[in-house]
């Protein structure tokens, strides 16, 4: 499948891949943030402006072509790291480390100004774009995995900016349908709720219970 | 309100600072996509960390503290560039430039190897992202604007990276709530459905035909 590649990589140069991509993803995500709030005068951007774009450059030498993708290695080990909400090499997702407990998918994260949609709040559409990563991993989780069909998001309150989590966990499954529902939680209050439904791709049903790994992605 | 400011800047002020910052963010949206799909080793990597480490402490000299927020000036101009989807200085927006007409919001973007989901594909969280804030502006733009409520998504098939149209005009108005529909688009072919239903805040209603302009943001 495009976009899926298989590297003979072992766990340890996948560690140390990690060690080498992913501090330099969190010193970006420092730098996007510092962009958002920044208020220093033409000179001192002009030199900033400098120092980025020989980063950038320098970062070019050797690059992959069009997309991070999806790459496995030979012991079926899956690593989306340019994921933009779980991706550790992606400056623009936050990112979420999602884990597991008694059938509950729950990140907690703290995001900063760049995620801001009305004054102090969290942007609604970055609520969604997290509740969609975390419902489609629950189902992953539970055995159930799929790609979106249908996502609701019913904003209850205001999310502001800062520590919040975001969970969710599998409601039921209909035939190649798995239905998730989720919350945003701040301080012990929800402040939005989601409902997804996630539904097994056509080319992997009646395959039996083991589909090829490849195409259990998250439904995201 | 927390987080809106007003500030006596002139058009000619106002537009100095967007020459200014937005290069900034547009520059540091190439190092994250850079970020997402460098392969060089271990001591380019050292080099590009002391160089974005040095640029983020130049701009975090003088800056703001907390968020960007809604800024205002005395001739009732609106300036939300920290927006995490259309801020001109938020590296984490694409941004998207949504244009208006005939009833229709729309934007059309190229979206690079940061807002991947699966493979090749953009994120349907992304997608949600940029719909709820296309939808909202449609709602304003139509002077029926809302906080969003509900935010309905269907995927009906993927959205590969690259380029694509998000677009959206009030369906109707029931009330205080504001029904909005909108697409993705991709050469013609509809890719994502979305609804979103817009609730004029209570501290606005009854307010009369001309509620004060800084309750009258996007339902972002």
């Amino acid at each position: 499948m495009r976009g899926h590649t298989m590297e003979d990589l072992t766990p340890e140069q996948i560690a140390a891949a990690a060690d080498l991509y992913g501090p330099l993803a969190h010193r970006v995500r420092e730098l996007v943030a510092a962009t958002v709030l920044t208020e220093v005068d033409a000179p001192d951007v002009a030199k900033a402006l400098e120092l980025i774009a020989e980063a950038t450059a320098l970062l070019q030498t050797k690059a992959l072509d069009d997309s991070f993708g999806v790459r496995w290695n030979s012991e079926g080990k899956r690593r989306t790291w340019g994921n933009a909400v779980v991706g550790l090499r992606n400056p623009v997702a936050p990112p979420l480390e999602i884990r597991h407990a008694d059938g509950l998918a729950f990140a907690d994260v703290t995001l900063g100004p760049q995620y801001e949609g009305p004054p102090t709040l969290v942007h609604g559409g970055v609520i969604a774009l997290m509740l969609d990563q975390v419902l489609g991993d629950a189902a992953v989780e539970a055995g159930v995995p799929g790609m979106t069909g249908t996502l609701t998001v019913r904003y209850r309150k205001g999310t502001p900016l800062g520590a919040l989590r975001v969970q969710a966990r599998v409601d039921r499954v209909e035939g190649v349908k798995t239905f998730v529902t989720g919350e945003i939680v701040v301080d012990e209050a929800v402040c939005v709720e989601a409902e997804g439904i996630f539904i097994l791709p056509k080319e992997v049903r009646g395959l039996g219970d083991s589909p090829p790994p490849e195409l259990l992605a998250p439904g995201d």
